[in-house]
């Protein structure tokens, strides 16, 4: 595992290529930062505090997030619209053995076509990092959302 | 007190910190960032370069952020709401013998129940930074918004 | 040329710099982040994408710059509004000889006189960074924009 400055520096770059790969839509790039026994969730805030198990998306591996990938650019019916994440107040909230525990902040902003860019999801990211093969990939990515309203319109990762 | 790449990284923690404290509401670690004798002020920009007087909000010290956490979380009546802060843009403004003094833009986005994110904040912060023990704290905080109307909506700290 | 921790801190710095020029309104500062033969262009994504060659704003040197600042601060009849940037998610892109190509999201708020602050440009930075002197300076800076209206109220640069 990496340490101290290079490791710093190292969540810093994963996390600027993963908003870099959604904004851009290259999911496939997007799954390669998960390790293969992975877990995504995405979340509402009051449901996260209260420990309520409902999530507004989830993944237990890499062979689920590709089913969401497949859903999105394939059989999904939706409007489609850009997204732009910002994140920042990346912390390191824990360091075991094999992996660190890793806390940011985030904003997506949405863009449909023909419309201005709006705030779509603001929130924070709990994750675990493990270094897998040469590479730092995410093992856990936990997205906790502030709206309370459940965005049905959510289609894409965050 | 810290330099080079120590502090850089040490001061990336220190505003990660801050954000993270202030948007899960854990205000007495808030408190805990700022140095006992400590000036904390937000401001219109407009008041800040005619270098006018009037605060938004205003402390002088520890306990004048007691008091102002103590009206939040107990007395002051208002319809609460989540906040989530974007800091970006910091950089080093100036090394003094044992102080610091930062730069940074912020954005905080608010989040009523039941309605969807918006752009509640934007503006920069002005700081003082100094070794307190084995910490870096803030001996000084100038939030300078850009927005000219006076949110009277501002209950929390930014 | 610089490398490894030196170089990423003083990207960060640059790109800190940068906003804060812009944001300041200190355009002579703004410009200096250039080198004399440089390249600026501001371009929908709908059109970065298909390469197709219009942009919202474009100068090919530090003296197009330079009229471009004289028409804001000068001759330019325009509504004067604030700017805020946030700038994430840098990392490099690739490194030559003498350059570095980099890549960095960002928002822009904007605050009218009255009015309450809100989103108004978001994108991503696409551009190639050099040493010139004894500091980085942006040899070409790309800023592609998400959403396909054409703002003409884009009157500053971002």
């Amino acid at each position: 595992m990496l340490a101290g400055i290079e490791l710093r520096l190292a969540l810093e770059d994963l996390y600027a290529r993963y908003a870099a790969c959604l904004d851009e839509a290259r999911y496939d790039d997007w799954i390669d930062l998960f390790t293969e026994a992975c877990f995504y969730r995405v979340v509402p805030r009051e449901n996260f505090e209260r420990d309520l198990p409902l999530s507004t998306m989830m993944a237990e591996s890499r062979g689920m997030l590709r089913d969401r990938v497949y859903g999105i650019t394939t059989t999904l019916y939706h409007q489609p619209y850009y997204q732009r994440h910002l994140v920042g107040g990346l912390f390191i909230r824990g360091v075991e053995a094999d992996a660190v525990r890793t806390q940011a902040n985030y904003a997506v902003f949405r863009t449909k076509q023909n419309e201005h860019s709006e705030v779509f999801n603001v929130g924070r990211y709990l994750d675990t990092v493990v270094m897998d093969g040469d590479r730092l990939r995410f093992r856990e990515k936990l997205c906790v959302f502030d709206s309370e309203l459940i965005p049905n319109s959510l289609i894409y990762p965050v």
